[in-house]
């Protein structure tokens, strides 16, 4: 991860940022397709009215044009200046109503009255305008144009889809939505931190794991994804649902279901040899779309290492989560932190010390000071001992880095000299 | 639980306390029939010298009066002034003797000089008076009439049972002694708490569990009726001695022996659910009747939800516990307690998820807010979370609630609103 | 152990402190030799060149003079005043050379500068000296005659070893080394206790373990003892590791591999029991020979009974480490630790209550007060119903003590009572 890397994670946001998404329609092809620029994802689609478990696919939403004009033909609220305008989902109309007829169908956050609030309807036929609640209490009595040319109709629901091969039989699973409109932290972060996550998999000459990253509609794509999928379930040893990702917050980790997965131990340690500050939430199943991956049937460790999680920053759902919002800084400490999770999960194995029965001579092989005595602390040599020490088949190195309470990566060298030297050998 | 019954409550330990009862007699004998004015307890006796276990049933002790008076004539000491100032089970004596003679027999408080306390003799035959330590001090050297009208000899023990059938096999066992003279909280609290408690299970309609209601003396009647019904305890699932309900301090629960029963589980979701204030202790194997219930031959999970324990109030077992120490609020809090307590043993129990492939469509059921993405934070929408994403088979209501950190009751309202949904089944 | 012990401890050390210790040579033999006057160790040795599991038993060294003198004649440094001007193991040299040579040679300690460090170089040919500090840096330029007139050729390793007979098949592990020169804390502390300890052990007419005492080169001993005892292994059921018991900080506990051993009970409830102020450290795999005990294909559970801990007091490993910085009182202190932890061990034993059924009548056996009902809270009364309560096969007198949280003496002392009435049996 370079500087130059830095910048286009950000590039990546702002490009897509315009783009009136929705769990369906074709502002969500599009950013689709945008990935591709950087990826090779493949484009999956299912028709509208399909059964997916409990639900069907709802019809397709695409929206040209929105907006409440006053009777001088002031436009009061207007969708190309902020697509979060619109009730996402909304029905077309074209109609002149009065003011009390029209607020019912308004949405306001009075509380900050400067934004406009994101929100959805799409199970149920509607429709409604989000403005500032700043705006909403200048509106006089009197009639209003109201129009929404959008349409709703029978099409499909598309998501992208990136497997990438490893030598296990046993993936690891990212999750990503792509269906918020123009919002940062959430959800763009999320789809930008493992495109480039991906990218940088790609890059390698090989992997012990086999990755599939899914950019997916949230909730009703996640369903789809699952039912479409049933079989690669077993292989799946769990995996991180990414999103809120570039805020200036601290990070914080949502434990997987069971709270104690190989996937939180993967994650905690990520976040503790990055020397990031962070906060640990036990797992809940709401939020995002580890709600269904660790549902009854499934029980999938899906975990979520974040910035400030969703609903505990005020701009949360609101035009306020816009591009000042987010940093580069911020970002590509999460790319950092999800490249490190990967590079744990890569590098963790099991050793057996092939000289189990005291200690073998280190002094020997170059491995100990030759003027011994002294009260030194090396910090090698006590890798060493604890790898040799823990190496009995029931530790893996993960295991012993987090006992010794060393950095990972330096346990991992030190194995690395171990087994150069012969003291270490893989476990059959 | 109405305020007429709080009223009742401690009329109840009114009409009872006078009476001077002990582990045999026939004060013990009237206690056990006022009862039965209010529940149909059904009266069980065991003959004097009959072997239970490693103890014998003791001879029947009844006493018509006591006192000791100086050679002018004035009572001194009068066991109609209060019954506690003769040693419980004192043989008969009328007699006069040299203070200094008497004053082996004579047992006081130097620490509390105007309470009585209370001591018993039950298995070496002996003779004493208790009395204030002021009074004490003011007996002239000389001579005094010293008479005790008791009678000791073969009759019998006596004991209230009390079982009321539910559907199950298992049943809960509820216990509690009779065998103390005029003192409220230890221990006519305890008989009141039950007494009530069981005249609430008799109104219902159905019930889960079956009940077992105990009243019989400390010790030698926990003894005698474990060693008459050894064939019942396997099918005991625990339950409560109850004792020490009705002062004004704060909640005790006493573990069960196991320290992690389902018992102890109920008891504490019971005191954190009421928002009552309590103290949690370990079990340890003295105190009431649970160190016989819980002996390594039955281990029985019986913990004590109580007020304060005994002993740790310095009105203990003296006649400063009396009518003054005790409150009809305090009583009728304890009797909440008892009823919440088999309310979520009823309740509980394992759900299965329908639906337990990702969630199902709550929008379609009328359980989910139509218009979304607001940050709310609605309660019932995390209740029904947490059973869709538990109801596993593994869980049940009280582990859900425990984890959701949510009330029992509520859990359960909103289970019954999944199950009229179809989406939570019994488990098989 | 009485107070004159408390002197001979002392003397012990006293005796053996001037001798030149290394891992083999004749100071080491005359200090095991030493030994036999207290207690019948049994003398081995193994020679130069033996292969060792992964080491090679290295040549004996004999030291009998070393100096450096300036070229008038002045000894600068002189082994007779202190045999840690020698690094240890250094090869005989007989030279004048250069200031600018002779500093590549020498070894100080420039934060202690009044110090001799203790340094050594077992397997690696070089010479050296180590020096004070302030000395070294009055060094003028110029000339010096060196000479180490030492010996180093095919000999013997030696060490001692004690064997006690008991009644079990398992043997409790006492392992010190017995390689160091001039210095107290670490390491003459060590054969010192285990001396005085198994001195008293060999006064015992019966005991439960066999106990098997090492007084070895500390690493290539401890190693050569389990290459040739791998066949001893599967009955030893943990031990301590002495080292570093006469300064005057409180005990250290260090715990076995795994952290949770029956040895890891016993050691800290010594200590609790005795009152004495104690850290407990988590096992990490250096130190001394814990680490080959605990290697991997052995693993046995080996704990350390301590005080201040080798490398965390400053005058470790230097000439600081004398007869001033330990003291009697302290070595006293340990030999107490010691006998206790022995003593535990011995008297620890699962017992079956044999009236399992309620509690039996204690008042019969005279075990209770007859006066009964009195809130006392007598300490024995409590202990007899801990030991019947818990003595269901499952937990032992030290699991009941620990849970009662009482003396381990007084439980056992409270168990025989109980036995002698025929109440606790022996658990077959």
């Amino acid at each position: 991860v370079s500087e130059i890397n830095k910048n286009k994670i950000f590039q990546f946001i702002e490009d897509l940022f315009p783009l009136c998404r929705s769990i369906t329609g074709s502002a969500t092809r599009k950013t689709l397709k945008y990935i591709q620029d950087y990826v090779p994802i493949e484009l999956f689609s299912v028709p509208s009215g399909m059964q997916v478990f409990d639900w069907t696919v709802p019809e397709e939403w695409n929206i040209s044009d929105a907006f409440i004009k006053d009777m001088d033909g002031n436009k009061i609220v207007d969708f190309n200046e902020n697509n979060l305008h619109v009730l996402n989902y909304s029905r077309s109309i074209h109609e002149t109503m009065r003011l009390e007829k029209l607020k019912k169908h308004i949405y306001t956050m009075p509380e900050h009255p400067e934004w406009i609030p994101y929100r959805t309807s799409y199970y149920e036929k509607n429709w409604g305008f989000c403005m500032r609640h700043s705006n909403f209490e200048q509106l006089n009595e009197g009639e209003y144009e109201v129009k929404i040319d959008s349409n709703l109709e029978s099409g499909k629901l598309n998501y992208g889809e990136l497997y990438i091969d490893g030598e296990s039989e046993q993936e690891v699973l990212f999750s990503t939505y792509i269906c918020h409109p123009s919002m940062c932290n959430d959800n763009l972060t999320g789809p930008a931190i493992l495109t480039f996550l991906a990218k940088n998999l790609l890059e390698k000459d090989e992997l012990k794991y086999n990755y599939r990253f899914l950019f997916i509609p949230e909730t009703i794509g996640a369903i789809t994804w699952l039912s479409q999928n049933e079989d690669k379930i077993d292989n799946i040893k769990g995996g991180l649902v990414a999103t809120c990702l570039g805020d200036e917050g601290d990070f914080t980790y949502k434990k997987t279901r069971s709270g104690e997965s190989y996937i939180d131990k993967v994650s905690l340690k990520t976040l503790k040899d990055l020397n990031f500050d962070y906060e640990v939430m036990d797992f809940f199943p709401w939020g995002s779309d580890e709600r269904q991956y660790s549902s009854p049937a499934f029980q999938l460790d899906m975990g979520s290492i974040m910035k400030t999680p969703y609903g505990q920053f005020p701009e949360y759902h609101t035009s306020a989560d816009n591009l000042e919002f987010i940093s580069s800084d911020s970002l590509y400490s999460s790319l950092e932190a999800y490249l490190k999770f990967v590079k744990i999960l890569e590098n963790d194995k099991f050793l057996i010390n092939t000289n189990p029965k005291c200690e073998p001579n280190l002094g020997d092989r170059g491995l100990y000071d030759k003027i011994g005595a002294a009260k030194d602390s090396n910090k090698q040599k006590h890798a060493i001992f604890w790898l040799l020490n823990l190496s009995d088949g029931s530790n893996s190195l993960l295991d012993i880095a987090m006992l010794a309470d060393m950095d990972f990566e330096y346990i991992c060298e030190t194995a690395k000299v171990l087994a150069g030297k012969g003291l270490l050998s893989a476990k059959e």
